[in-house]
């Protein structure tokens, strides 16, 4: 895959370029990032980026030339036929599961980032997706495009080892994940509950399911709304609305 | 205002705390930034820091003492009376504006960053907030806590310039932002809408308020019903549903 950022701020994606995740997938030639600077693209002779809007008001816009040029030489350079190419904005689509499972689909993605500035609304006719990373409000797309960069890079084909297994994670699976314990049994005081340590894989599983479905319920009780409920998990939900006096 | 970072991957976060906001803000001394490596707690001969789960599954768990040891070592050295302290989980609680508003009322906020493997469920107890960012899976929590902190930090007082008010922006009011423009009024045939060109401020501003209705309504209804609707307002909405047939 092929990922191309347009920003104004190239080294904030240094650190999280090189390390970790895509550090690595990019050492193992899975994944080939560009990060350029769309003041590079200005025709302006100060390479000026932004101008005041029309009407009035607070703030400087980013001007439709540059990022217009960035995208044409992005397309220019690659020659792959088509791009994803993503804005990131406020106003736009949240991000989710299934729009990373999307992009994890594609063979070149682009991100174009604003700073702490409106865009000209020209530039929205220049993407073929407008995305928010959710309701806050960010000095700039540069952290929302890492974020967005990260869940579709993990989601790659040999990304991830066996050890960094993505299934059962929350999210994936439609339930949050259940609680979990490791080393020591005992840790001042707080103890692992004892199911899990008297070797039972079937009340195992079963106790698994059940504490998944009850944090679910407690704190995203949205979440179960679009899941498919077996009997099973019926059963326990029922077990666990009564023990919560639900 | 104080912000820690318990992470086992720091150099992460030298491209987002060195550029942008944060680096003003840390160069203004308004913020000031630590992040630490939870290994370096760790009281194992090898440094470990995962261990594998009660119970069986797939994957490694963070112990509780590197964490448990890390947040006490920061409690004593920043001799604050009182932290906020944030595990960055995808069973947390979604992060938004309100939360952002809350962080920047705080002296002091540590992030506990956790990396591919899930918590022991004790590192739970250690903490006063369990946050998600969004739901989608990501590689860690590094990315969340950085994209946390920049929507605190711009809110706090001096950190953000008059040119880069927040004032106006999307989520802040409640509404979507209206569309903008900048020059040129014409842009290979797209063309400024002359409402913004012909100076009357009492049609632009009706203009803009009925545009950041649309968008939203279009876009982000769900953004609406919590939103209190003035005699203005309403007149707009009706206008636009009538103009976009709903």
């Amino acid at each position: 895959m092929r990922i191309d950022v347009l920003t104004l701020f190239p080294r904030m994606f240094e650190g999280p370029l090189t390390e970790s995740i895509l550090g690595k997938a990019i050492d193992k030639n899975l994944l080939d990032v560009h990060v350029s600077n769309f003041r590079d693209f200005s025709t302006n002779k100060h390479q000026q980026v932004d101008d005041y809007p029309y009407g009035g008001g607070a703030g400087m816009l980013l001007k439709v030339q540059p990022i217009h040029d960035g995208i044409k030489s992005i397309q220019e350079e690659a020659g792959h036929k088509k791009q994803r190419i993503i804005l990131l904005d406020p106003a736009g689509k949240p991000f989710n599961q299934k729009l990373a499972e999307e992009f994890a689909e594609e063979e070149h993605l682009v991100f174009v980032c604003g700073h702490y500035e409106g865009y000209d609304e020209r530039i929205r006719s220049l993407v073929t997706d407008e995305v928010s990373l959710g309701d806050y409000v960010l000095t700039g797309g540069e952290l929302g495009a890492m974020t967005m960069i990260d869940a579709t890079v993990r989601l790659l084909p040999e990304v991830l080892g066996n050890d960094e297994s993505a299934k059962g994670d929350s999210h994936s699976t439609g339930l949050l994940e259940h609680p979990q314990y490791t080393r020591p049994a005992d840790y001042e005081g707080m103890e692992v509950p004892h199911v899990l340590t008297n070797g039972n894989h079937k009340l195992i599983e079963e106790w698994q399911l059940k504490e998944s479905l009850r944090r679910t319920l407690l704190r995203r009780p949205d979440m179960l709304e679009s899941l498919e409920i077996t009997p099973e998990m019926e059963k326990l939900l029922a077990e666990v609305k009564k023990e919560e006096n639900l």
